[in-house]
């Protein structure tokens, strides 16, 4: 396998974009590593560089929320990733299929909440 | 306007991702700090912020491929933003409709670009 040059930023992290491959909804952004993106078409699966935890993550690993790519590109500037994937379950960690669930006004106000959960995080996590 | 809660890096930006509001096809992800959001959505049109440049940036200025916002979402976090536009012409500065038409094999080979460019970007910005 050989990676296609990539501009990582000065923390070595690129940022991918992961949109449903079926219905195209954007669900979700993440930081990969290069360990975390050969991970992730070793296997078919995505994995992820956690900032906030600066720990390598495999995508459902706790939830079994997990995501299959079917395809993936890179930006002109060879700075952002996009991958669509087959998500089981919801994507985003509060229980929404995605997570940009919350909308706003053209003025800035946040809209209501159109959609409901697709799982309860707390069960979801609590055991794990 | 009241801007929601954001979190901007320690450059004072924000990632957005921005998606055909029609087709739902990714075009691009740029930068905005406060003052290029407050101005996309005071206009309706998207303003960014050039990193490589270090200025302010409104799509199209130079181009006419300006991207109305259609609807717009912050993630779960706070940390990115994902905007629905319509798009005149093509969102990337090489000819193309989406920056993300360099797609790759599961191994990491580049195919081939299975698509045409809509505009000619050395008559678009020569003469500019």
């Amino acid at each position: 396998m050989t990676l296609p040059p990539l501009k990582y930023n000065a923390d070595g992290l690129i940022p991918a974009i992961v949109q449903d491959a079926h219905s195209r909804r954007v669900l979700m952004m993440a930081w990969m590593n290069d360990a975390s993106l050969s991970a992730t078409l070793r296997t078919g699966q995505m994995n992820y560089w956690s900032r906030s935890r600066q720990k390598f993550w495999l995508k459902g690993e706790t939830s079994g929320h997990t995501q299959r790519v079917v395809r993936w590109a890179a930006d002109c500037d060879g700075d952002t990733l996009l991958f669509e994937v087959e998500q089981v379950g919801g994507a985003c960690h509060t229980g929404y299929e995605s997570c940009f669930y919350q909308t706003f006004s053209p003025n800035g106000t946040p809209r209501e909440i159109a959609e409901a959960k697709l799982f309860d995080p707390e069960k979801t996590y609590s055991s794990k």
